[in-house]
């Protein structure tokens, strides 16, 4: 066999991806165990049957074809004018490119953003697939900008723009609300970044996809802010205000050159998305508001639970979760890693959750727990976590 | 707004894409001009509906959340096991990932084989993403291979042998049935080939997404041939074989190992495909080789009545199409370019071809014809291709 090429071969170097117990957690469950999944960032209810419906209709009425790369203009038009009623800033459906979901747009954006050994910045603690994201590794490759639990993680613009002015930075991804730690990033956080990108030249890789989980305070774009819709691509995704996690359909929202120029991309990577897919996101889009804070509301009600329960207790913090479908808890407490107090909850009871540590160092000694049961299992489960954490509060 | 990086900006160099005539045909159509589409290799049939239901049924039944990222282990075992059917090669679900169609087989073949500034050869002409496939441009980036008309374009591997020597190159990349000029390699051809290959440890990217669509020789896998499997990444695709164009889903068969980092990329760049999706797809495959001929069988149909028009008149050459949905049409008695003759074409009769040029210089003086349109729309617009043909000679 010939050498695989390094970009290919160093995009996991670790072996471990993070995802240890969620694979676990997995295995258990396919040989019987009962377990409780809080891993992944995925609603209990599916998509919205009237989107199948939609979807499959277009599909029978013919839409099976090559579709234009960029997205249908339909698709396209309704994306831009819900930005634009959101956001106050105009936009057109070509500002618009349509992704195979938003894991596709930070690959396009990074692929446009950056050169192979330009260094992108990334705010720790981070969505599992933001370094391979910026996928050609070579020397310095993704440099992380580590955040404290004290800060809530919120990033610190003098911390980044050392990083930028260090590593000759190309791009900043900022992603709020936060995976994983539900942070809501507030204005003056977001004008401070904003302020450092401009003085040195970054372009911003906002991962907007929690946008319509806001459970405390209010979105803000980086987009909408002074001098940055000419240095700002956005990522959109039906994945999680629309519950169309497995459809893979998102956006990337940028100047209509960066458009123009990830296109010819998409060409040689996806060659565009099926018409009838196409065609059931712009109907769950044209749904409007009501629809999605529908597809949101066991999210924003497990919060308050979760809330009550940890109010309860004096032995789990909860990093202020202002929106998006996890909880942050700071589990430091007992004494064990985020890792060990992971793999203890699920050997001995049966609920899987991610450790801190898959979404970097800085957030050692915490879990993520995704609120994706029904409230009565989730509540059972936060409890018991808190039982679990308290026992080995006392031993510690 | 800061620079976009030179590998993306560099992915279209020459501003037109060779895609003029086709987008030209489309504005007409769309201004209400009546216009015989023959450019794009898309059947006149559309998807079968047996083929959406399934899809839609699995929806309907909860499949709409996150994949497992290599593809659906039901969908695996049916292409292994078709492609162990086919080839003689034995393959399991793990020499497969699922991708969103053979354009990012390609893409993810690539990035496998080369790292930025590594050669990917290939044969000229070609079809029209290769050269951006192999996506990071820094200098010497992707290397074509002419052919000569009067050797019907197949590759020679003397050429082949130098140029690899020449460059350097880590991968080559072939494609048998071919488009554009429809030639359906022989086994020595591949023969020789594969000695380069191995003389020369290149990868071998073999795009078979015509391999349905056989109406002269056989096809033959380079894969099955001595000490391939271990150096060949074959693409496969439902495009073509089951007219599922539109729904972007394909594969690629290639040593385990290789799928395993293949899937790391998988991860950053599209996450996995709709679950749904595969099922609509697996359905598909299951149906056995009689579906797959009622799929080919116009394009069988409209090749042989090709013959008898062509056989009828000598101004127009044909380059033996032994195989997929194109004729490859030799109008250098015209004294035209394919260009030339393309627009003419398409301003004085409404018929849009695709010119040689587009798909390399070594194909000038040619034109391609998708055989999409059904049959008598199809015989009259190649009769009147032909009666242009012989116009523009005797002015000549």
């Amino acid at each position: 066999m010939p050498q695989l090429s390094t970009r290919i071969t160093t995009l996991n170097a670790g072996g471990d991806d993070g995802w240890g117990v969620f694979y676990r957690a997995r295995a258990m469950a396919e040989a019987g165990a009962p377990v409780t999944e809080l891993t992944i960032g995925e609603h209990d209810t599916g998509t919205d049957p009237a989107i199948l419906d939609a979807m499959h209709a277009a599909a029978r009425d013919g839409q099976t074809g090559y579709a234009m790369v960029p997205g249908n203009d339909s698709l396209r038009d309704v994306i831009a004018s819900r930005i634009t009623d959101r956001t106050g800033v105009g936009t057109t459906r070509d500002n618009i490119l349509v992704t195979a979901g938003g894991q596709a747009g930070l690959f396009a954006a990074h692929m446009a953003a950056c050169n192979p050994g330009d260094t992108a910045l990334f705010v720790e603690p981070f969505y599992a697939t933001y370094p391979g994201t910026h996928s050609a590794r070579p020397a310095p490759g993704p440099v992380p900008s580590p955040t404290r639990a004290e800060d809530d993680f919120l990033p610190d613009a003098g911390d980044l723009a050392r990083a930028a002015q260090d590593s000759g930075a190309a791009s900043l991804l900022v992603n709020s609300p936060n995976n994983p730690t539900g942070a809501v990033y507030p204005r003056e956080t977001l004008e401070a970044l904003s302020k450092v990108a401009q003085a040195h030249d970054l372009w911003v890789i906002s991962d907007e996809v929690y946008d319509t989980q806001i459970w405390q305070g209010a979105h803000l774009s980086p987009r909408a802010l002074p001098g940055m819709a000419e240095r700002t691509l956005v990522i959109g995704s039906m994945s999680k205000s629309h519950a169309m996690t497995g459809s893979r359909i998102g956006w990337v929202c940028a100047p209509h050159e960066v458009v123009e120029r990830m296109v010819d991309l998409a060409t040689t990577t996806t060659y565009g998305l099926p018409m009838y897919l196409q065609e059931g996101a712009r109907f769950g889009l044209s749904q409007g508001p009501a629809f999605e804070a529908r597809i949101s509301a066991p999210f924003r009600r497990r919060r308050a639970l979760a809330h009550e329960i940890l109010g309860a207790q004096d032995r789990v913090g909860l990093i202020p979760s202002g929106g998006g479908m996890f909880l942050f808890l700071d589990i430091r407490a007992t004494g064990l890693s985020g890792e060990a107090f992971a793999d203890a909850l699920l050997d001995t009871h049966g609920i899987a959750v991610m450790p801190g540590e898959s979404f970097g160092a800085s957030a050692a000694g915490f879990v993520r727990v995704a609120m994706t049961v029904p409230d009565a299992r989730f509540a059972e489960a936060l409890r018991t976590l808190c039982a679990f954490a308290a026992e080995h509060s006392a031993a510690a």
